[in-house]
């Protein structure tokens, strides 16, 4: 079958790669429907996380299932299926608890590399869930956002605890930051205010839910953001972006007592404790337990009730996946699908 | 009236000081019954806070009201009262959220300095919690604790979402973090591990409830919680040191989706990003909003449930209070309680 293997910074290649089989008999071997290109694929690609050899490439997929281990129980053969970036077991009491990215027997799909005609999914019964009905090509697009992007903005936004009568910014314009603000809306946030200077992002934000819009960055975005919530700060704020600058400005934009929820890939962050300390805020974060919030995600999509899909802002055939990569590092797309 | 003044590093004196009077309409004058010496004095004492002046020192106190502002409504002259080291409103949008410390118009008493016979309490109708009945000589002692140690490690475990079924870690066995295992056994917790090496403050941390004592820290500290924790790591973490290697090894010890109260004030910390991404934990801390769980603590002591003044080691009058400071800071005494 063919699939995306990086070979170095900035060399995408589409190429042979051998047939996925059952190895454990907890496995399913899926066909891919559609895959696309992550924010965190970029890394690698700008050279910022070094690659130590041609590596297979992608972390999110819906598909359907084509094989599964003897020991694959709730999973069928034709389910049409989505899964999330780590294989969980889905009964550990890691999982249980609802961090099911952290199980104990977890498996980063990212070094499996779904984008590729076929995949192997660990730990089949925990990590897939199936999708009721046939899923419309626009559902489709739609649940392969929830399979990571809107998963993780989810994550946040319930991390950051937002809820009715709260104020929520978003610190991100990216597929995760406009997926929050998405979050936001539907957990029933009075005022949902965007951190963004790019105007079709902007766009996108308002569609999603976005009352507020900030183009303000560093110290002038955190007091527009106290401007706009009474001098407190922010109820709840979702951080999407991952560097020292956003991590003080959604720290800063947090009012004292209210929650951040961050998901941005924390690279050469370091946060003051004191500033921590003083901040007083509640912090949780980490790679998304999209698994938790999949079956909510699922209905919702197929109820046609969210269109999460709406990020994918350039659709290109898997064999043109460079093309992908480039547009998304030049910041030409803000997310990329890949088609099967 | 007489109150203790720190000089300089190691240089405490009790002296002559202005007699404290009503400023604002919402103050109050109490007449101090007992005050103590916090771990947090011992930073300019070390001289790792620097000391620009000659500074009134103090923040923990129980007393009775003599005399209050024309706004004064809640608090009135012979009240025995407890309050904490923020002077509050309790009426601002943060404090009704729990979080009295960080009020809008907060007011540190460790500027006022309680280590006196007399003391002004700023939004005294906020700050102050009266006590029903007399307290005997033994409930002043708790009330005392509640006023900061016993407040904080409350927090902690609050914040730590301690709770019944619950595995709880402590860092730190000074009377904040022995006070975090009191707490921690009030709240339900199934098992409590204390950290510690030292017999008397092991025997205390038994006598508040602790079920396990690990002696080791750093990673060995890490690798005997995750023994006793079924190799996932303590549901609940307290931290009640302040220092780089306590916080490392209390975000260690949680388990992935587990909470960290942490309450030790954080001097030279930096928490690496990526390290606090892939662990994935609930982290609340900061100065604590005792405020907020002074009348459930103060029911507590008056129904003679808890015995937080068990952590004085050393009583002393204040004008010995140089002697309580020297016992601290050289480690003969986890708590030293000045008498008036």
């Amino acid at each position: 079958m063919r699939g995306v293997v990086m070979y170095a910074p900035g060399d995408v290649r589409v190429e042979e790669r051998g047939e996925p089989r059952i190895v454990e008999p907890s496995d399913a071997v899926i066909r891919v429907a559609a895959t696309c290109v992550c924010g965190s694929d970029l890394w690698p690609y700008r050279g910022v996380e070094e690659l130590r050899r041609p590596t297979p490439m992608g972390h999110e997929y819906v598909g359907v299932v084509e094989e599964v281990g003897a020991a694959v129980e709730r999973v069928r053969v034709g389910d049409f299926v989505v899964g999330s970036f780590f294989a969980s077991d889905n009964t550990c009491d890691i999982c249980r608890a609802g961090f099911q990215s952290r199980c104990v027997h977890a498996v980063p799909m990212g070094g499996i590399g779904t984008q590729a005609e076929r995949a192997r999914v660990p730990l089949a019964d925990g990590t897939l869930v199936r999708v009721p009905g046939e899923p419309t090509p626009e559902q489709i697009r739609h649940l392969l956002a929830a399979s990571d992007v809107l998963g993780t903005g989810w994550f946040a936004a319930d991390a950051a605890e937002v809820g009715p009568g709260k104020s929520v910014a978003v610190v991100g314009d990216g597929a995760v930051g406009l997926l929050g603000v998405l979050a936001a809306r539907e957990l029933g946030a009075e005022r949902i205010i965007a951190m963004s200077r790019h105007p079709e992002r902007q766009a996108l934000a308002r569609k999603f839910g976005a009352t507020d819009l900030v183009t303000e960055r560093g110290d002038e975005g955190v007091a527009r953001i106290k401007e706009l919530t009474g001098g407190l700060g922010a109820h709840s704020v979702i951080e999407a972006v991952g560097t020292q600058q956003s991590m003080e400005q959604a720290i800063r934009s947090t009012r004292p007592g209210g929650h951040l929820g961050y998901v941005g890939v924390a690279h050469d962050v370091k946060l003051d404790g004191m500033e921590l300390f003083f901040a007083e805020i509640h912090l949780l974060g980490g790679p998304a337990p999209v698994r938790r919030f999949l079956p909510d995600l699922i209905d919702r999509i197929m109820r046609d009730e969210i269109t999460p899909g709406d990020v994918f802002d350039l659709t290109l055939p898997l064999a043109e996946a460079a093309e992908g990569y480039r547009a998304m590092d030049e910041r030409r797309a803000t997310k990329v699908l890949l088609t099967l």
